[in-house]
């Protein structure tokens, strides 16, 4: 059952690591089939080493397993919360605790702009998530978290700002598939050292113009785009 | 002796430079055999290139060599204390001196709890032991250290609290078995590098709030856990 | 065409991944022929592991396209308005998004010299250059970006600083072949790394006296060098 | 001539790339041979790659060159300085331009011994040398470093502290032999990179006090000595 999505959340589950993203079973990705309306999520606790393209669990938009023998991720009723909001426009979400992410979402700031790293994949900051109340948190915790990033987004495009920091937690990405959402992890955990460096280096670094990230955003992103190779 | 204990206690250490804790021969793990009341621990100032499961030494709770030609670690009497007091609850300790929580130590500060990634394995901060006397450490500075550990769990679990920064030095950690220790240590130091961050970047910073620290070490720990996979 | 520069500037390419200085396709090298006035750049958007000797891009000084299938790196412009102003001095540039240097791009700082592993390569502080305007950005912003940076150097030798910062973006660094200037990018990170940390050591750091950056830049540069084999 | 020592001073440069310590050639490695009273040391701009056994130069304690085709390191000077004056004492002298000792030379501050990890090797802080007037800079600027470091020891022992900061340039250490230089060469790396982090964690930090320091070093070395193993 959906075997290539299944080849492409193994990979980018795989390409965690690879990229230094997590440490032992600390991330996990999933990618989205809109067609069935399922999605296939890491299992959960399950080591690098022993993750495989068969020991994916597939899930349905209720967070449901619909194939699999182990307990999907822990995290599986947030990424459902995703897709059943943005699921005709994402295909790939990943939860990381990367390190750097992870310290402003413990500050509890959005991460600013301050140059064209961040704009080229980030139209603007990347926000950070208001806390659960601890009603949330009791009733439904990976449920709400999931619900409380969407409201974080009522005012904001998902396609535009592929990611977002929950509060004392850490980073969520996104993209058109579980590839895109590893890219933009990666992206994420970047922008975040070197937004703390900037801070560090003068306390006065403002954010980087709005037309300059308009400039960054709308080369690699729509009609006009003319970074990379277009033909390919 | 203890063949399998030395297996176990041989990979946790090979474990410690595999996990970039440990700069030279700067650490050690144990793991403790509640049935014969032995302890299985590093020898002192060999490499890791050197070490072997054959020469490790075996000590009992009062740090005296019971089988092994080579000196066991300086640090043995720590060790021994901390198996003296909580040895039906921890079968394993581990001693490093990894860069962050080292510099937590030097600081004299605990490590307060910001997020989810310490609250899923530390019930709280990770506190930082009193400065031993002059006294303690002319007359048994490490049976000393492991006592003044005791002394500050003393309104602690150390089930729930596994590991502890000793002041001016560096940190201790525990856990079920010797491999449950180091990756307490893994954790400690990576959480001490986010709690540092996390103050670069906002001076306001502060502790997550209690409702969330129950619910992440809860889903993890105790009979609610579900994390992971239980029937594994 | 250009067989030997292609070379050149094929290694140059795959060496900015290899020192650390990029992620993903963030960077780019090329070389300059003044014989023929035509420069060897990366295409945009190619991987590394993609990336060939057959597959770089030859441009002209206008940054049109001479030989190659592809496009050539968005940055094409602002490589050839180097090469049209200092084509006579210099042979290679290269471009990163290495992690410091754009730290302090983003903070809008020059990097002071605070030592002499600073002074070995750049005669004096690396410079941050003035903010392009809106209408600079919107009518030619690649083309502006080394228009800015050639305008910053009005009063400098581009061969005694080899690089420089471009405000909310990143370092450009350059040398007599793309070599050199890959080496320039290493030193750039490398000095933008430990200025940081000179001022987060003591807030009084001052930039190290002229007369010792006199003698570290002239006893590797110019006709009383004596850093080296000079007979090699 | 001197094949044994070349071997142990080729092995100790070569460890300076593999500890992390230099990048490109910015290092270098020597050891004395008190009979002859000959040093061998790194030629000087050769790279890690091309250095070898026969291409070390063996210099006498003025800094002529006794063997050796190539130049010796620029810093031949500094490395004969501090032979002539400590050659009973020491046997290898190693400088790099690691990037936290580095920092602490630019920012022109002694490393306070905040803990035990320093106090292990260094019997208190991590001198900072006085900066070289001007013209000791024009007139022997290599020597004079040298000489510096000797006067910075009037009241301090070079075996209880084995190695310095120079003021705006970066460490240099030494010990008993090359190999030890390059041991004490990584400790005072990573003893920067703690103390530095201990600051920014507590503004308050305080050096640890000083009946630790003797226990920690004591315990390590003299004729009370218990770490390690005494019969190997």
């Amino acid at each position: 059952m959906l075997k290539s999505l299944r080849e492409q959340v193994f990979e980018a589950n795989m390409d965690l690591p690879r990229h230094g993203l997590v440490t032992f079973t600390w991330g996990n990705a999933s990618g989205f089939d809109p067609a069935s309306g399922l999605f296939v999520i890491k299992p959960s606790g399950v080591s690098y080493a022993e993750l495989s393209v068969e020991n994916l669990v597939v899930c349905d938009l209720d967070g449901a397993v619909v194939e699999g023998e182990l307990n999907p991720s822990s995290d599986t009723p947030t990424h459902a919360a995703l897709y059943r909001s943005w699921g005709e426009r994402i295909g790939g979400v990943v939860h990381t605790h990367s390190s750097w992410a992870v310290s402003w979402a413990q500050a509890g700031r959005a991460i600013p702009c301050y140059g064209t790293t961040q704009a080229d994949y980030f139209y603007g900051e990347v926000p950070c998530m208001r806390g659960l109340t601890e009603e949330e948190i009791e009733q439904a915790y990976e449920l709400k978290t999931g619900e409380v990033i969407v409201e974080g987004f009522a005012d904001l495009d998902p396609v535009a700002v592929p990611g977002a920091l929950v509060r004392n937690h850490g980073p969520f990405s996104w993209g058109v598939d579980a590839a895109a959402a590893v890219y933009h992890a990666v992206v994420l955990e970047e922008v975040a050292k070197m937004a703390a460096h900037t801070e560090m280096i003068s306390a006065e670094a403002a954010p980087a113009p709005r037309y300059l990230l308009d400039k960054h955003y709308l080369r690699k992103h729509g009609p006009h785009a003319y970074y990379g190779q277009a033909s390919r």
